[in-house]
């Protein structure tokens, strides 16, 4: 016996297809899109490279006249300010005649927020808001913190022994953690816009920060070095001090791989939003630590500040991702 | 409806007695056992303080009449051999004319090996062994591994930040765990015969190396400390190298507690046979490592060494426990 699927169930397959934009959206939120009608899904659609299409334009592509009486789940409020680049969501949705609209979460920005809801209400069509939210917001966390914050999220990866070590003590790395690891360490550029390290460990390790998995090698992300190296390829960026991933265009997402030093001075200065720590079951001992002196004063400081929200195992190893306590 | 109870759950309930006796058994298995007679468990015992009375004792003297015809679980091969201190377990439960003896794993001691199980075969009664024999070896490794390597099983404590600091680069290290995460540690001292600190932390901190639980205190073990310090309280014991700890007599749980280089020279000498992490959700950065150079010359040597075995979330913080790959 099938139970019918819920408005849970298809905003969570929504999300999932606004995964797949991640880290390469430009400054568009990575939405997703599912098109319901009689409990079937009949379009998908997320935001493509670049930007566009949107992910309910691809949607609607899709389900074409299908989408009339149709519900509508999209991971955020469809836009509704007029571009050069194509029709507002919103003015596609009431051209194609839906049933009804779920959406995750309103757009963050001030000066567009609600206008596509209210667009779609005014021309008659009701529309749910709220479900699926705090999801939704991990999801897009990206975009929402370039509006809120006006900088990129930013995640911390560290590869580090059980006794906190990312390096023997004469710098050795190689390798900590195993294959399925650091296969899931490229996926995790994949899924960003940039990839941030510092001028001591671009130049120690000329890091390819490229994505290295067969099929995403397209999808490698921007180079970014904290510092400056004359020496670097003409295609990395370079910026002076932590606060300037402010003046990125375009980064949603931004991951910092190291060394000790960079990871200090994002911690240092507030700008690390989430931490993943694939740790490997070996000890090292009198190794080098993952993050250098951040200005610590009192233990107390320290408290409260990181909250576990997910871990899995990848083989042997363990990926734990801690992201700050609201 | 309700299931009858198969063997492994009478000796899953056995196990767990035998958890009671963890710490305060001296030289003598912490064995548990459970005395059955038409699915109703009637004696329950686990090896005393001291080692005596044994466990199957215990169970034998609750269930009294009521163990002729029963099933008596014992987690490991009743003792055969001669003592002062009272009859052996074999010819103990003989006497009680049970139905059959269900034993999770032989002792380990060569002497004595398979003598209590032939005693009972010898007199008709029928004898399974090997239920649950991995958990039991768990549960009775200190003793274990005190007869088949000569030396007390080792665990290491730390306690630590997520970027693996056990203190500010200044020594403070209190707290970097919570209430629930030092209780739990408590309880690890609560179920070791002894604890050991280097010399440098027992000078240092002077620590009252005790267990602050109500209702436990008097379960405080033995105070080791690795290194000479005069001025220590003459009730504590001084070793002068890790392969001391083979001469320690009546200590089958042996915790270190630290600091880096007394977990460092333990481990290298390959003395270390479970990993205790209390990890707590903060960042520390530039603080000071939990292990001091153990003497790795290659990476890859660090592999394939430990083994996650359990994982629980105390409160905030977590534990993982690994244990030594086979």
């Amino acid at each position: 016996m099938l139970t019918p699927a819920s408005d849970a169930h298809f905003m969570a397959a929504a999300l999932a297809l606004s995964e797949r934009g991640r880290g390469r959206t430009g400054g568009n939120p990575n939405v997703g899109c599912v098109i319901v009608k009689h409990g079937i899904i009949v379009g998908r659609g997320w935001t493509q490279p670049g930007g566009r299409p949107h992910a309910e334009q691809m949607a609607l592509a899709e389900a074409r006249a299908s989408a009339k009486g149709a519900d509508i789940y999209v991971t955020m409020e469809p836009c509704a300010h007029e571009s050069s680049r194509g029709p507002t969501c919103s003015n596609a949705i009431i051209a194609a005649k839906p049933k009804r609209v779920i959406v995750a979460t309103l757009d963050a920005d001030e000066r567009t927020r609600r206008r596509g809801i209210d667009r779609l209400g005014d021309a008659g069509i009701p529309v749910s808001v709220g479900i699926l939210e705090p999801a939704a917001r991990r999801t897009m966390a990206g975009f929402l913190c370039r509006i809120e914050k006006e900088r990129p999220f930013v995640s911390l990866k560290l590869a580090m022994s059980l006794d906190g070590c990312i390096a023997m003590a004469d710098g050795t790395s190689q390798w900590i953690t195993g294959d399925r690891a650091r296969a899931h360490a490229h996926l995790e550029r994949a899924r960003s816009d940039a990839i941030l390290v510092g001028a001591g460990t671009a130049k120690a390790d000329r890091p390819g920060l490229d994505v290295r998995i067969d099929g995403l090698t397209d999808r490698s992300p921007q180079a970014i070095v904290l510092g400056h190296d004359p020496e670097l390829p003409g295609d990395w960026l370079q910026i002076s001090e932590p606060a300037a991933i402010a003046d990125l265009a375009d980064i949603n997402w931004l991951l910092i791989e190291g060394g000790a030093k960079t990871a200090a001075s994002f911690l240092q200065a507030g700008l690390v939003d989430r931490l993943l720590l694939y740790r490997a079951p070996i000890i090292i001992g009198g190794g080098l630590p993952g993050v250098a002196d951040i200005g610590l004063e009192n233990l107390g400081d320290a408290h409260g500040q990181w909250r576990r929200i997910d871990q899995r195992a990848l083989r042997q190893d363990v990926l734990e991702i801690y992201d700050r306590a609201a």
